[in-house]
């Protein structure tokens, strides 16, 4: 039996704030389009949700959620690349400022990679090819158990962004100062987030701040 | 420059919500991992938020997201497919009991795949073979230029749905009853949530109800 | 042990969400000050809070809350009259367009002054007789027991509207069409909100309406 | 004219959300009634409502508010005083565990009595006599013009609670260490809460902490 009530429960309540008791902001998003800033990359995790993550109104994110939060490399072939599709309109045509890659701890996709790397085998038809984008910062892990997933998951972002620069028109507009690209990784444990500070090859922690800690 | 600041803005409010006011939710979720009842696959646009739209908590909703919320067909290559591999992570692994096509009007993509078949030129390198996907969709439309998005809107979700049903484990799935399939299409300027009627083989409106409307 | 550490949990929301990521809206009141449409005397219940029930924002309602949302008549003596005083606050300098009286089910005020009127002894030293001011909408009630406090608390409501047109500078902006009086009632157990309607000395149901209940 | 429209369709949005998309809550406050454990005595100010600043749930707060946040001393005569009604009904009935006086910057009552006390001559039907509850907290002031509304609005912070005490029910439950009794005061342009320190006989600042200003 069907039962998605819960999700026309929750339409009720969208509906009533933005079109009932304040409609304008929906009156200009359907007159002058969409025109968000960011194009966040982030996993399909249900405890990872960009809007709520981020407390974002419609129309501030441009978002792709695919197993992982991955940039697959650039493959101009004729085969159906979802997430590059995504990140052509958002950069060609929507023009977004910012590129946001957006990983977490206690990702499956991730730890299904380490699994692989520790000898198991991972025979699935679509996950395990599409992992395998980011099997470079598992390969090149050297550390030990303890926080490996950890290090995977940022290595990853990593990944992804480099896969990022490989688009020649997210390179270009890098390069000419209007688009910037960044990682961000989300601490589920402690509430915590991390971003990717490229002079130190690393990720400091950015809220709570350390003052506050 | 880099401005994520409002990202960073935005995290203070979730933090202080769900870590500092309410932690109950992320400590279950963290302790006992996702187990989410829905699959969302739902188009990148940023006014069309699934969290958003129907008003969830983090957990309920996995998330698929890309342009025009496309499920492409089966194709168990070793290619990088984004969309099917959160699809089996979904359905294999966590068990969701409900997939849902979310598509919306003035969708970008489909508006694109409309232009194409009216004549236009779309060269472009990920957006056109990613859009071809629901091509069929708009080739079977004869009706006139107006309300001819809407149509391929909608037909576009059939489309998506019946794609899913080439995914051995969902076909099986489904026929064991495990398994819903649900297509909702958004009207944005109406503010009213549609839902595909396999009897009618068409859509109802849904919310707000007819007596509402 | 104190113990108001929720409450400053929640205060760091607050200050995220309207100080940290949105402080348009505070900038805005600091500057120039409050300038409330409404003034709504609402019950002090927990479970009856105006901003919470009309979803409101900072600086949309001034607002009075005592127990059984009660007005007093006229008394200009030297007296401390707090209601009194929000009322000359909201009407004379904030010059307030809409006066809301909000009742509700199951009050706890309105529920003691029924009992009292049944035969019950309530020697309480500031309950009995502030709730006194109501004793009319009681006594002239001639119904049954079945829905005899449902019947009490909407006549409450017409008696504090009645004490409200004896303030003279109420009664004159009323009469100037300056100002407008409304009485409200919440169904805490139907989830529905009543409007005192002056032609049939009643109310009726205006959320949810007629079609959808 | 009326136009309360604007409550209305905010009530859709509350109604939608508590009792359509999550009903436990108000379920379980109808069938066990309401169990505050905090009573706030607030300002009635549209800027400062206790629900949005502590980011409340329905059933969390019995709120008090009237003008300058004032807690008359006891006085048990036959006349109406809603304050000490409610608290009445919040202690001795409710047995809330927490009391907290909730007073705030740019206060249009303190500064009406601070205007007074400089010479001005405000002859106010009910604002008058209402707002010399705190007269004493102006009196005692000897700084300069500098900061004295702020000095004025902590100090008749203090001077409430010191009425509370006055209160019979109150003092001995306070004394059997049932009951506790706070001093908040929120700084509007800074987004900030200050907390009445007995030892320090002063206010610290709570949020932020120190260490994050």
């Amino acid at each position: 039996m069907k039962d998605v009530s819960s999700l026309f429960a929750g339409f009720k309540v969208f509906r009533a704030n933005y079109f009932g008791q304040r409609p304008q902001l929906f009156e200009n998003l359907n007159a002058k389009g969409q025109k968000p800033k960011f194009l966040v990359i982030a996993c399909s995790d249900s405890r990872v949700d960009p809007a709520i993550l981020f407390n974002a109104e419609p129309g501030e994110l441009f978002v792709v959620r695919n197993v992982a939060n991955l940039v697959p490399p650039y493959q101009p072939d004729s085969n159906y690349h979802g997430t590059s599709a995504a990140m052509e309109f958002a950069v060609c045509d929507l023009k977004v400022q910012e590129i946001v890659i957006l990983g977490h701890s206690q990702c499956g996709g991730i730890n299904a990679l380490c699994e692989v790397t520790k000898g198991a085998v991972l025979d699935r038809e679509f996950i395990t090819p599409w992992i395998s984008i980011a099997s470079d910062a598992c390969k090149h892990d050297h550390g030990g158990d303890e926080d490996k997933n950890r290090r995977v998951e940022q290595a990853a972002i990593g990944n992804s962004i480099k896969n990022l620069r490989t688009f020649p028109w997210i390179a270009e507009r890098e390069k000419a100062g209007e688009l910037s690209i960044n990682g961000l990784w989300f601490d589920m444990e402690q509430g915590a987030l991390w971003a990717f500070d490229p002079e130190k090859d690393g990720f400091c922690l950015m809220e709570p701040s350390a003052q506050e800690a």
